[in-house]
């Protein structure tokens, strides 16, 4: 028979859905067994204590792949007055730079983060957010739960990090030899911790030239580098966020310190200085081993065999106790003196000691350290208990003694040595013996000395340092400049974060008008009025098309409802919609406001393009006498509307005129007419057929009327929603770029995102060594999860699922490697490449078309170059979609192993590429050539062939 | 000026969003204060406690809205030999159930949920699912992490128990009357709990017809009315499961039980019961209390006053805690003999215990309680401590006092009572005084005599006491059925769920063809081969196209990649894709192979119809010759492809010689053609303009071509995916529908959920009662998450937001309301209402164009009839979206409260209706009728007036 499988397809069928015709029986014993194969979570109970040695891989659950973040960030609301910014300490513009992921504008997005907050990436890494930003989440409210806002942040600041591009100088000053006097002061500030750090950045982007910190430790970053372990925080995020800082010419002077060689705040002003800013931190050192590239002085990694005790409940405790189980640790327990309802840390830092098996126990304090032979045996606790009237007693009759080699003790702690607070003299001090402060200004009893973070007693977290820092900032420079007699605005305005990419020039000239850049409103709700476009201009849209006005005989009132959501994204409710569908009518406005009010308009904005969008019946007087009044307004252009698709049809207007819609059988010929009819340009849909799923790169795609009338310009409506999608339109052969559903899903700001991205992508192509890019994305990682895939392959030779077995063997195997490795000597981490073009960076009339001659007509492609596909075995996550599709919808072609859910192409396969477009993880499947002769299957033989 | 917003809008937009132009400064102590206005989560260390005193109200973090459940379901994967299935102890097809949810098919998913375990509601509220089905999810792989499944299973069993089906005997067997003896044998059940339901369920199912269950109480439900509290299992959803079970015949006798009245297996035996289950639960009973309408045996809530002591660490033990706290508790510490690496509960049962401020003690076991004047001060506890070799110690010396006023025991128990066991003789008991059992059979030591659930020891869950009760049925079925010496097959198989829906006729006839349903494959990748076209009839599609075919001498070879991923589904990548791009050719295959295979097709599915879809180029005479080839092979009919898009016509094919694609700009005139040429039918695609977003009942929408020609058949193509969107096809006149995306992001068993899904929506149809229904989604009902709305109006007379101060507010109100009610006497809960057809269902044919007299030219709509967004506080989270839209693509009609957050629609508003098509929660806006005249703002007057 033809039409049935043939035994050896049957046999790749086996494992493929059927519909249930019964219910199974499966005994319960059984199932019991079975589930355990396909377990993906941990096993509990079981101790995998001493499977973490050595092994400080990233461990944080907030961590994303560019897929996870791209999903991520797609669900944010970017809610109006946005709670999470609200709760950020350093009040960043979290719905902003999650809009520019979103539109995969990373830069972007990590400029609006490092613009607010100078540690944007470590602050990403280790802020407690569901205190802080999350806490706020509107999304509490839905099922969906929170945004992870930290591993968003995370992502965009880390993808920046990677493309090596400097800070610079706020462009707005004027150039460094030329500042006042009053900004080349010498400044110092004591501690290269994040709140030193973060004050330096925004002094220097304030202008001022002579800015040293001083360490007293041999490496720079303060907490970051001493407190928090490597699979937290990697050395290497706090030595990009100095570098950032020194790209503005701060110095660091390390084994420096206040109270050390006689160094005081008195001899800082002897020697010159006319500001200082205390920025000490004085947390325990537990993690400062376990970073690498730390100056050389990495410290080897202690050996802790045995049992651990960990005395307190706060983020250190956690930190220390997670530490001590990479150190050899084969039990850990966190002891603390109150109940869970009052531990300290937030959830999800406890959370990841829960995980790696830590024991916890409540209502002990220590009494005394055990010994048996001058060792470490144990502690002695006594019980706590609260009391009706909430008050903590301790108990001293009830005595609680747990075994341990080792004791860490991880309570917070104070300022305690006393010669630097001698050092700070005559700084008034209070009782806890840390500096008065101002919380107002972070200014001490001594107007020209500062403190923020630990010292100062209000922040508690990184951010919150890092805030007091930029806070201190702007009063230090309103103090430095009031001594030089300069007033300086009442309201703190401190400059943004810039690079070489926010330089970059992205206006174009097109139909002899110039476009400060290529964006702009079309004719469409967000301009109803002239007081919205002038909103608009405003916030930075290059143009705008007017709603479109006619005469007043043909003044028209909508109904409603008119616009309704698409059903493009399914089941997805809220913004972020693909697709409106719409029967709004031209605008209900007289021409009479049209026309003065676009006088208006281009009186104030002289430097914005205003296009007036007209429409009359098929009858030249009235088409003449609009135009003339639309002229005689100042409008820049005119833009004829015949191609409304509802409503004015019926009324001989509109698409009755002209088919300038994607409801046409061909498009070019409609485009041709225009243009022989004298047109200047057109306005043209994107929906013609097949247009979709360009890369920023300019690969294949169609546009057709672009190809027909080279340089004619197209002003292209109709999905653009970012940057890249811009990008993509000029690259098909668009000059100018309309928006309105993205405005309709979110708001006018968006142009701030779509002008640093273009320039962003424009800067990019002017760079090297980023050839793998794909516009702002880096190459994807082999990852699962967001995390780089451990070296299996080299480790057990083969690819391994995780789950069940597969995962255990993994684990031990992984485990084994790190415990072998425990004292390899650890390379010194090199300085962050600085990237620097070695091309002009491109304008948008170089961009224009440029993709044109990679689309061609079906038959230019070549039947003879097949490829294949080919599956990555350790990004697969053993769906099984690839083998589905192909069975039902292609060619069989793919087998999958019924114990270890990993599929396998076989030499059958077409190349169709249904499996890549449903495979859910980006880049697991590629198509590569076929180094076979294709041979399709033509059924029965035939002859001769062909 | 014109072009400027007047003082009252600039107000309204005070809190829109501005392009950030400088780095805010705001002092750490500011914003300290700050972040609690906004705060959604909870308040870390406040102790909550004594709030939840009475309060039932559902806790479960799983619980989803129609909204959350689509939006999970669209998630999920839906892999191939899922791994959530394997690791169900009743082996559910969970894929199949979500795909039925993601295709708004909730009967179909209820169905595939209960064929399984017909505990599907209960079990998807209780199941420990992180160690079951959730345990396997592959997602587990990706940033997003695993699948709510027990929400899902939760959402659509509890949908269709709104429907009010019964359960109705397999269709399969024969009449009642005509069933063979052995299936009239009376059946004895012991203990009304999960096991017995199930197995009774199952037998029932099976056909026999003389069915007991005796349990003990004066209540049915078992384990799931007396152990688990009613926030999370209410006592309805235990009800409906029986009231399923009764459906087919099963009896229950309360107050009857093993060892009571002298009841014994022997006893049971010699009143005629030919076979027994066993299926006693004997857990603690708990949670009784806070069960409404138990036969009115609700005991009132215990009173429990300070602090209480739960000891265990079972699932029991947290119930406890939590419904401690609801009986009045102040403090309730939860204490078991190990550490937290040992807990029996899974991470989610003590996830509730904490969030609700229970402490934890680990390592603590019970010594002696403490009395003081006769009643509990506490209670006195040993340490334990694990050895190096594993073992638990208790060390006597170290005591630890802990004072209570209650304690709970919450540690496992056993089958205490003697009498019970007694009355189990001769069954040969094991060492734990329980019944020797067969995991495979659940047989015990008397062949007539089967066990499960708690007592046949394997089962620790509800769902494996159903899973024993269900495997039981089937070897008690072999064993009856032996006695009668009828062979059953040794490979089970138990009949699936059936209802009156199943039984509904989809069959249409078209073209004088009849097709068993209306849903076939369309010439696309799904019918490569007739192998395949094969394997879909057997999965039990109604017809399929062949791919196009045409004459040797026009035998194509594809290119690859040729189909890739559309870009309508943004930044999510996997299977559900909105859209394909393809360039893939026709058929490969020759003639000769289609013709000779769909003779055999045609051979073997006599039922199945079969349509050969043929090209040629423009010649008449090849025409002729491949179109009698065609119809020789036996094909049904023969569908001429004038239509491809790529490719093709540039060989002067496919469109070349038609244009039957979207791309055209009247499609009504090449249909017209076609009928004029005699053709019996079309093929028509749905991309003609604005098709998208029909309701079930066929409101309005666009359908051309049947309009302009009625009762001319239409195949319709390109977005049917569901049976909602097929009904919603079939009302816009089309007559058949074809698939092909769909099968592309899944596989054939799709056919299932399309046919009983469209046999429910007709069913549905005939129903009175359900008039507020959308197709199977009933109302909207006012949540937050999921769960019902506390009646905060009646309550503090305005809505509150859920954040900081309001949410105070807010707990604070329902806490007193809930005191207050506490002794209010409770209604018995009333049976559910059983839904029984008051109208005929509709046949197909009666559906089809249905919805054509709503559609209409956009002249026909009356722009007197305005609307107005009317906004639901209580249901609003408060993003502003709403708001945001309507200032920068609109009209500035809605306002937004600085502190509350909450929009208000003004006068303003002229119904275009875009909020509500950005509002990400469904049903949160409507849009209601406008009682004041529209006028629309013409910018300066006209006059006259228009």
């Amino acid at each position: 028979m033809l039409s049935k499988d043939l035994p050896d397809i049957e046999s790749i069928l086996a494992l493929n859905p059927r519909v249930k015709t019964h219910a199974d029986v499966i005994s319960t014993a059984t199932k019991k067994k079975e589930k355990k194969h396909w377990k993906r979570n941990p096993e509990r109970g079981c101790d995998s204590c001493v499977k973490l040695e050595n092994n400080f891989d990233d461990i944080k659950h907030t961590t994303l792949s560019e897929r996870g973040a791209l999903r991520e960030a797609m669900r944010c609301l970017k809610c109006v007055d946005a709670p999470c910014q609200k709760s950020c300490p350093t009040n960043m513009d979290i719905k902003s730079f999650i809009t520019s992921i979103s539109n995969k504008n990373y830069y972007g997005a990590a400029r609006a983060i490092l613009s607010d907050n100078p540690l944007g990436l470590t602050c990403g890494m280790v802020c407690p957010t569901s205190e802080l930003c999350v806490g706020g989440c509107n999304l509490y409210a839905s099922e969906e739960g929170p945004i992870n806002i930290g591993g968003l942040q995370q992502f965009a600041t880390e993808v920046f990090s990677k493309m090596g591009i400097p800070q610079i100088r706020n462009p707005e000053l004027p150039p460094a030899n030329e500042m006042p006097d009053s900004y080349n002061v010498p400044i110092a500030l004591i501690g290269c911790g994040p709140a030193s750090i973060s004050c330096a950045s925004f002094l220097a982007r304030l202008g001022y030239s002579d800015l040293t910190i001083f360490e007293k430790q041999k490496f720079t970053g303060g907490l970051s580098m001493s407190e928090i372990p490597q699979f937290r925080l990697p050395g290497e995020v706090v030595q990009f966020e100095i570098g950032l800082m020194k790209d503005l010419g701060v110095k660091v002077v390390c084994e420096k310190a206040l109270g050390v060689d006689g160094v005081t705040l008195q001899s800082l002003h002897k020697d010159g200085f006319k500001a200082v800013f205390i920025g000490i931190d004085f947390l325990p050192m537990v993690a400062t081993a376990s970073k690498p590239g730390m100056c050389s002085c990495r410290g080897s990694l202690p050996e802790l065999r045995g049992v651990v005790i960990v005395l307190g409940a706060g983020d250190t405790a956690f930190d220390c106790a997670t530490s001590a189980l990479r150190c050899g640790a084969k039990k850990v327990f966190v002891c603390f003196r109150k109940g869970f309802t009052n531990i300290r840390a937030v959830p999800e830092e406890m959370e990841l000691a829960k995980e790696e098996q830590c024991e916890f126990l409540p209502f002990l304090s220590p009494r005394q350290v055990l010994l048996k032979g001058g060792r470490v045996s144990g502690l002695e606790f006594c019980r706590t208990e609260q009391g009706e009237d909430g008050e903590w007693l301790e108990d001293e009759d009830q005595t609680v003694r747990l075994k341990a080699n080792y004791i860490i003790s991880a309570f917070g702690s104070m300022l305690g040595d006393p010669q630097v607070s001698e050092a700070m003299a005559p700084v008034k001090m209070n009782r806890w013996g840390t500096p008065e402060i101002s919380t107002d200004t972070m200014q001490t009893s001594q107007p020209w000395v500062f403190a923020g973070g630990d010292i100062a007693g209000m922040a508690n977290t990184t951010v919150e340092s890092v805030n007091d820092g930029k806070q201190a900032s702007w009063h230090m420079h309103r103090y430095i400049q009031s001594l030089h007699g300069q007033a300086v605005d009442a309201v703190p305005k401190l400059p943004l974060f810039y690079s070489a990419i926010d330089g970059v020039d992205i206006s174009v000239e097109v139909c002899g008008i110039r476009f400060p850049n290529p964006f702009g409103l079309a004719s469409a709700p967000p301009t109803t009025s002239t007081a919205m476009i002038r909103r608009a201009f405003e916030q930075g849209w290059g143009f705008a098309l007017t709603k479109t006005f006619g005469l007043d005989k043909d003044l028209v009132t909508n109904v409603s409802p008119r616009i309704v959501r698409g059903t493009t994204s399914g089941h997805i409710f809220g913004p972020g919609q693909g697709s409106f569908l719409n029967i709004e009518l031209i605008s209900e406005k007289t021409a009479a406001y049209w026309c003065q009010s676009v006088a208006e308009l281009k009186r104030d904005f002289p430097d914005n393009v205003v296009i007036s969008s007209i429409m009359c019946s098929f009858n030249k007087s009235d088409w003449t006498e609009i135009a003339k009044m639309a002229e005689d307004s100042g409008a820049d252009a005119l833009e004829l509307n015949l191609s409304c698709p509802h409503g004015m049809g019926e009324r001989g207007m509109g698409l009755a005129c002209g088919q300038l819609t994607p409801n046409v059988t061909n498009i070019v010929v409609i485009a041709t007419a225009a243009y022989e009819g004298g047109a200047d340009g057109v306005t043209a849909t994107n929906t013609v057929s097949g247009m979709m799923g360009l890369k920023a790169d300019g690969s294949p795609a169609v546009s057709a009327i672009s190809r027909a009338l080279p340089g004619f310009p197209v002003l292209a409506t109709g999905g653009i929603d970012s940057a890249e999608t811009g990008l993509q339109f000029l690259h098909t052969g668009a000059s100018l770029l309309q928006v309105c559903s993205a405005i309709q899903n979110q708001d006018f700001t968006l142009i701030e995102d779509y002008c640093v991205g273009l320039k962003a992508l424009l800067y990019l192509k002017s760079l090297e060594g980023l050839g793998e890019w794909d516009g702002q994305s880096p190459p994807t990682q082999k990852h699962q999860k967001g995390k780089p895939i451990p070296r299996l392959g080299e480790l057990v030779g083969k690819s391994l699922p995780s789950f069940g077995p597969y995962l255990q063997e993994k684990t031990n195997a992984i485990a084994a490697y790190k415990r072998e490795t425990r004292n390899d000597v650890v390379t010194e981490t090199i300085d962050p490449t600085v990237n620097v073009p070695k091309k002009p960076v491109p304008a948008v009339k170089d961009v224009i078309a440029r993709a044109l001659r990679y689309i061609g007509a079906y038959q230019e492609l070549d039947n003879k170059e097949q490829v294949l596909a080919l599956i990555d075995e350790d990004m697969c996550i053993n769906c099984g979609k690839c083998y589905m599709t192909c069975n039902d919808s292609g060619y069989q072609a793919i087998t999958f192993d019924p114990e270890t859910h990993l599929p396998f192409v076989t030499d059958s396969c077409t190349g169709c590429t249904l499996c890549l477009s449903v495979c859910p993880i980006i880049d697991c499947i590629t198509m590569v050539t076929r180094t076979t002769t294709y041979q399709p299957k033509r059924g029965v033989p035939i002859s001769p062939m062909c």
